[in-house]
């Protein structure tokens, strides 16, 4: 066993904050310090819990704070760090929302969306297959579902179903999809001809107790996948019973759990060549 | 030997940012983090970079911060810390400046300037006695300078005597001390009927090299104490002479380096009950 290297902040260290209202249960802070210290990137990310009346004013402030990096973005934020930004990934405009900004050395902001791509690598390590196959999204048009239904296009899906309680987002959601992947089905609602291959929840719904579940589960394909972006239940009532009725599952923390890698690479901190980076965003 | 506890970042830690501009050189980051980790303290210091024009903007939002316990400040921010706190400390008040800031859970903010305190407490760790003897702060009228001058009369001085090419402040500063401790004689200038035992440089003259002394040094006492605050170099003109002359010397990395049990006190973060809480500041 190699000893873990341990963090060291001087007066040098390059500052990440994340930010998030509340900002306790964020999950992900120990792994990318962790991170940093493996790779010797003389870094911390620290958590900041900043309310929706004060986010503007930190985002304004990042521009001239001149040891700051970037910063991860987590709910209620994803919006106003959108707007904040200088220039945005294709990812990230189609959503409306950004969960990683890399501060420029000229104090610029640029703002990625990476919920999407981390969502189907978890479910590549699920064994989940996307490409070819009809697959649901409830809470389509919200930011986190944005995300999603657009990786689930990129990643070769067949045919994707948006389902969403606000008819007009999901329809200019379901316009810009078919838009840009002219190779996938869009539709809006649930499929009358067909039965579903992979169900995600992306809406809040499940968060407490007495919800409804988000999906009818009676109108899945046998062995259909069930995925849930919630964290708070992690096992959610849809999770508990499509596991009781022998569907695999993926929870919300297998999708947070797999966001390092895209977030890093983003800030211009990845070390593996395997996730180059891409070009610039505009 | 024991390991050194190692420092855990998540999202329930609290920050404690240390203001400056430039911050690369702040000695204090890592002996303040070893602290937490040996207390368990649940916390962490990071250096925040913020140019001038932005500091305002920075203090405001630590009131809606509200995993930020407090911070530390450093130059140029110390008078625009002063303006923004809602409460102070006299010694504070008296100095025009601060350098620890501590945040209330309502998010106001409460300042102390420990510059003096650490001043004196590094003095008797060398064995220079201030009770009784004949002191001179040159920059007297600055922030350390007032900040020191305060702290020798609380520390016993028989006489002070405060020089500063800025005369309005000078006698600013005179009147407020010699209100303050009746007991110390308060000279604006160089004594003309005494040596002086003690002289302090507070100004920034030795950071250049080509400045003259900020000390005439034929006017010390044989075995005089020569204390300087500057820490760029470190070995002022002014420290090298008075060491080459067989005084007694302090360097100003010496005040610098005792200023965390100070710091932490006003924090609400000391443990050695020997520094307990002062009561609180108006």
């Amino acid at each position: 066993m190699t000893p873990e290297r341990s963090m060291r902040i001087t007066g040098t260290t390059r500052c990440y904050p994340i930010l998030g209202h509340p900002i306790a249960q964020v999950r992900t802070v120990p792994a990318i310090n962790a991170y940093f210290a493996a790779q010797e990137i003389d870094a911390v990310m620290v958590p900041m819990e900043i309310p929706p009346g004060g986010i503007e004013a930190l985002l304004a402030l990042m521009r001239s704070w001149s040891n700051c990096g970037g910063a991860s973005v987590t709910v209620p934020h994803k919006q106003a760090a959108f707007r904040a930004c200088d220039r945005l990934t294709d990812r990230a405009r189609l959503v409306g929302a950004v969960n990683i900004i890399r501060r420029e050395p000229d104090g610029s902001l640029v703002g990625d969306m990476t919920d999407g791509l981390a969502f189907v690598e978890a479910m590549g390590r699920n064994g989940i297959a996307v490409s070819g196959r009809t697959l649901l999204v409830a809470g389509a048009a919200g930011g986190a579902g944005s995300a999603i239904a657009q990786a689930l296009c990129g990643a070769g899906a067949a045919r994707l179903c948006l389902v969403d309680p606000s008819r007009e987002r999901l329809g200019l959601l379901a316009g810009r999809l078919a838009a840009d992947f002219p190779g996938c089905r869009i539709d809006e609602g649930w499929p009358d001809d067909a039965r579903v291959d992979v169900a995600v929840n992306a809406s809040p719904v499940g968060m407490r107790r007495d919800d409804p579940l988000p999906i009818d589960l009676d109108r899945l394909s046998p062995g259909a996948a069930v995925c849930d972006v919630i964290t708070k239940p992690v096992m959610t009532p849809l999770l508990v019973e499509a596991a009781r009725r022998g569907h695999p599952i993926q929870d919300g923390n297998e999708m947070a759990d797999v966001q390092l890698p895209f977030q890093m690479r983003h800030l211009g901190l990845w070390a593996d060549e395997a996730l180059a980076p891409e070009g610039d965003p505009t």
